[in-house]
């Protein structure tokens, strides 16, 4: 396991403990508590999918009743397709960190990851909660960016003090995810904290730009998880005036540096692809709409054909240009699109552009980033997505995840 | 290569030469026509992806204008992404046989599969040309079924003598492609021919239906080609009444058994898709219409994480349902969902069947034909598409395709 790079910065008013309860096989940490100071705001997305965890169903109901004070995180099961007993399983756990924490449990958000359809193992929760809980420390990121992973192989984590209106603000989060990456929410989970003073709608709106700008930009499989989930608390401890309007400067500035660090995290997520050898940025240009843009974005992001090229490095543009046309466009004019890969252009007036060559083209597809350019030519809109290539490895990790 | 092990019956008014012309690189035949008798109706559909190439173009420009009287089919080239030039090729191609015939060029339609984006080799197809027309013979199947191929390991022909209203018909055709299978009308090539009597009106309602049942419900990963084609022509030699109205049995009749055989054709498709080791169907029963049936069994059918675990023989239920929650089906309840591999029941209210035993789901799973039933059991239609697993053999196919 790679251990993080990055210095992560405490954020006053955020406590994390880390511990190993055993759910995990492979003996790495797998239970995280993260205590949220009194008079935290934390705003939270969950998944799209209709089939969804029960620590989902328990984490929205009990967001709308209680402010936070704790999110209680396993990796290892992911308590989903469990039925009633996931319900109760996940009420429990956050039942007995209130007792612990001395809050209601409806002030404890439940998250889980990993095996879908076995049961939470209650007792190894019973046990490592006090042991989490005993670890609380303000200085616990790095320790917790490595308890939430599951196939993840990079522990992913981003710190950043910015300035907003001449005071200094502190944002740090981290990230899980490796497969099952696709929009909205798949299986990724994202914790991020700031002491910043905001109001609540307005860190609502902020983490709904955000999530949408990086989160729900990235795709490995296309396969959408059932226990998505990203939060963001302020816990109003910074010294500095109140952001009360999306319309004030400084909330433009707060707004832009996490919507900054998502993407990072986001991309992190993609870096870290289950078995993924290449990064690749999908770049749509000249859309009538974004809609149109990430029809197109996603249709080429998510072709096995296309993906599988990529991980031969092999320009093999006639496959990025039948994704485009199939991608469900109105009135598609496939003359009238220019496809570049990095700055070659590989296509134009419906075939292999003129200037180009293998040489050129194959230049850009050894490198390890690679950015693919479709330029529709037919409105203003642009939009971007983020995948990996497949790879052997990828069906290697998930022919024999539960093995 | 597997030779066919059907016997391919000659259809009277089809005449089919096939040669090597060393457009493909690995020396096996790779050129085929198809003489059709003076007075066969011949109909056809064809690619709906928005980048078709320059024999789908033609093809339909030329069926526009006659009735046709030669097919040319050439694999190892797909003459798709050339531009003005590949129009001008698949034109040229067709002028040629057009001599050698002494019809016109647009009795003539162009078929090509095989790599994107070069130019067809017109010297190697100018060379072929008439030595396919000198091996035309009413016996030429099964030559011509190895033509057609291109990543195919297996030859696909369906051969079948039928009677309607009293007379026997017979009905013989092939298929190739094994992967960027998709509807609608992935890469894949079918060829069907009949010596019914049949108006043109009927053929193509024929047609239309029987491609909606069968080559429009395979995918392999969920690419559509550029270059898909389909044809049915009945040379209207057979000795029996014209079928002229679709409400007459002997029309029925005959829809079913072209159906049928277009179903066998589909499915030889995904026996041999790429890096296949299963054959699955997916089965989706209750839904309030057919729309949403596809939407949930594409989504379980292309779901990469469901084809990994297919491949594992893994029966990672907990895959599937994420799957059929994020098809996009409004108002879907999971609790009211079964989900059976096989006969067995694996999952109902939202989670594991009480009765599953992993020794039950791992029977079915070690076949090598599985079906997954999802009832959803808010209506009353139904639908199956057939698919297949995800290998390192499909990696491998397709990131070495080019090379």
């Amino acid at each position: 396991m790679s251990q993080l790079t990055v210095e992560m910065h405490p954020v006053s008013g955020v406590y994390l403990g880390t511990c190993v309860a055993k759910i995990k096989k492979n003996g790495q940490p797998d239970l995280v508590i993260i205590e949220l100071a009194k008079g935290s705001i934390t705003v939270a997305t969950f998944t799209q999918n209709a089939f969804c965890a029960a620590p989902v169903i328990v984490a929205k109901q009990h967001l709308e009743q209680s402010a936070p004070r704790a999110l209680l995180i396993n990796s290892g099961n992911a308590n989903a397709g469990t039925g009633e007993q996931g319900i109760f399983d996940a009420q429990q756990a956050c039942v007995w960190v209130a007792e612990e924490l001395g809050c209601e449990p409806s002030e404890v958000l439940p998250f889980s990851t990993g095996v879908i359809g076995e049961d939470l193992p209650m007792a190894k929760l019973k046990q490592g909660i006090p042991e989490a809980l005993a670890n609380l420390s303000i200085t616990g990121w790095p320790q917790a960016c490595a308890g939430i992973m599951t196939t993840d192989l990079v522990a992913k984590g981003v710190s950043r003090e910015v300035m907003i209106d001449g005071h200094s603000v502190m944002i740090t989060g981290m990230s899980k995810g490796s497969g099952m990456i696709h929009p909205n929410m798949a299986t990724m989970l994202g914790f991020v904290a700031t002491d910043a003073k905001i109001t609540q709608g307005c860190l609502q709106q902020c983490l709904s730009d955000a999530v949408n700008a990086s989160f729900n930009r990235i795709t490995v499989d296309g396969d959408t998880s059932t226990n998505d989930a990203c939060t963001l608390t302020a816990t109003q401890q910074a010294d500095m005036p109140l952001i009360d309007s999306t319309h004030s400067q400084a909330y433009q500035d707060f707004a832009k540096a996490i919507t900054e660090m998502m993407t990072e995290l986001a991309q992190l997520i993609i870096r870290d692809g289950e078995g993924a050898t290449k990064f690749v940025s999908v770049v749509v240009e000249g859309g009538k709409n974004s809609e149109e843009c990430l029809k197109v974005a996603y249709a080429v992001a998510l072709s096995p054909l296309v993906k599988t090229a990529l991980f031969a490095s092999d320009p093999n543009w006639g496959r990025i240009l039948a994704a485009v046309g199939r991608a469900g466009v109105v009135d598609l004019d496939i003359n009238a699109i220019k496809l570049f890969l990095g700055d070659v252009c590989i296509v134009e007036n419906g075939g292999r552009a003129a200037s180009y060559t293998e040489v050129a083209g194959q230049a850009v597809m050894d490198q390890h980033d690679i950015t693919i350019t479709i330029q529709l030519n037919r409105g203003t809109a642009n939009e971007v997505v983020w995948t990996t290539d497949f790879s052997y490895d990828y069906v290697k990790i998930n022919a024999e995840y539960r093995s």
